[in-house]
């Protein structure tokens, strides 16, 4: 009778703990797997199409990356269409484009000091007073910005259609620590992997 | 004696395994929920805002969109204010407007090939510069894009409140397959189940 | 051998129920862990760049931060540059501003029912036709939206670098009965916490 006993009472243990251990563990390991996955899409970081090309855009997209990267979250920033006017460097000279290109070259601001207020641009009197005042008030002007978000590790991402579309080469942009040339996907990807997303 | 103890390593089996479970069990399941409420949160969705009539920011919207949906998420547009006059066919004509509503219909593009660039249309020299351009670059246009992002799912909602403000009639819209007139509440329920929202 | 047999299942009783406990209520407690940091980072919340000070876009931002506080989402919006001006009470007067502060003060929209059209101003018909329309087909106006923003416990956060660009003080914004001046930090916090997030 004890022998019977003991048996039905390893029996039990043996059906109790492992049968609620399989199938447990098969719960267990689907709940992680999709804690996983909705982590890998809540990283704490910011992707931003940056479009515009205006001063005041720009400058705003600017201390909210940097912003961003000092409480360390990663940010990466998509420059697309007249954003990517931004990126030229005043200082650096290509040759080979073709009539259209040296058109948008010419038409297009030539870089970050160049960029004119998305309102109020009153013939270049408003964007001077706006850099004016920044300087005043100790606020760092848009190239700074760019050098800190350098520092920062803010990567920018350029978009290559946009390069191509209104001529500019990869040779005339400003040196940046963090920068590639790349498409859409790469955006849509950062995108989704980000808490947090903005179009400017 | 035996007996005693065989009883006593049942009890403590059963204590030890039901209390686990029940507890556990509970604690288990409040997890799964949670989860669940935060899985629903965060879709493979695409969902924004399309404020602008721009040419330049119709075709950031498109290009993102498609990109989207070749990716596989979903995508849902809510098209609202200017944007919704990117949505009229030309070749549509309808009746029975009142005069704000033919004023409207008048001064606002008819459809994606009158839609201006924000910046630089320059009495439309540059908005047509840059559709040549796109062409030459093999950039497929507006329209194109619209019927990509039909073939690929892609959903689009009309700002009832806009299409009355404008005197807009759906009669007057282009053909799409995945197109429907709806107010805020649609766009609010569609951002806050998908992983990146943005407003262009 | 009857006591060995007993000895060996309880043995064998407290190594499952134990090590799976510990070894489990690890697991367990790392996974509630991540789940409930996912869960701060995706709040029912809607946080907003407001930027722009075009009419159009400020009614946009409007009717989506009443619309989803409506629907019992927390608001929280983020007043920056041109959007200050938007808060700007026409009744109050404020002395004691210097000379740039005070020709800001005049260039820029004092309040609500200022703002302008960012398409079709049109020396201001563009607008008051707007206006005019939005009154015929019953849509609040932008004033009435600020004051059901406030009843229903939206949040406007009011930059602070913007107030001091443009020579705004505290004093001459309108009385509304949630808004507090702050920095970028403070928008940065509500996004990362936030299901979603848009710039306006």
């Amino acid at each position: 009778m004890y022998e019977f006993q003991i048996n039905k009472c390893l029996t039990f243990v043996y059906y109790k703990t492992t049968n609620m251990n399989e199938e447990f563990e098969k719960q267990f390991a689907e709940l992680q797997k999709k804690v996983g996955k909705i982590e890998k899409g809540t990283k704490d970081q910011l992707t931003m199409v940056v479009f515009s090309g205006d001063l005041d855009k720009q400058i705003a997209a600017m201390i909210i990356s940097t912003g961003a990267a000092a409480f360390d979250m990663k940010v990466k920033l998509f420059f697309t269409f007249w954003a990517t006017a931004a990126l030229r460097d005043p200082k650096k000279k290509v040759g080979g484009k073709n009539f259209l290109g040296k058109m948008f070259g010419m038409m297009l601001p030539k870089g970050a000091r160049k960029l004119k207020l998305s309102k109020m641009h009153m013939m270049g009197m408003g964007s001077a007073m706006i850099r004016g005042l920044m300087k005043k008030k100790k606020v760092a002007s848009l190239p700074e910005m760019f050098k800190t978000a350098g520092e920062l590790g803010v990567e920018i991402n350029v978009c290559e259609m946009s390069m191509d579309l209104m001529g500019f080469k990869p040779e005339e942009l400003i040196d940046y620590p963090h920068m590639k040339i790349c498409g859409v996907a790469t955006f849509l990807a950062d995108a989704a992997e980000s808490k947090v997303q903005l179009f400017i």
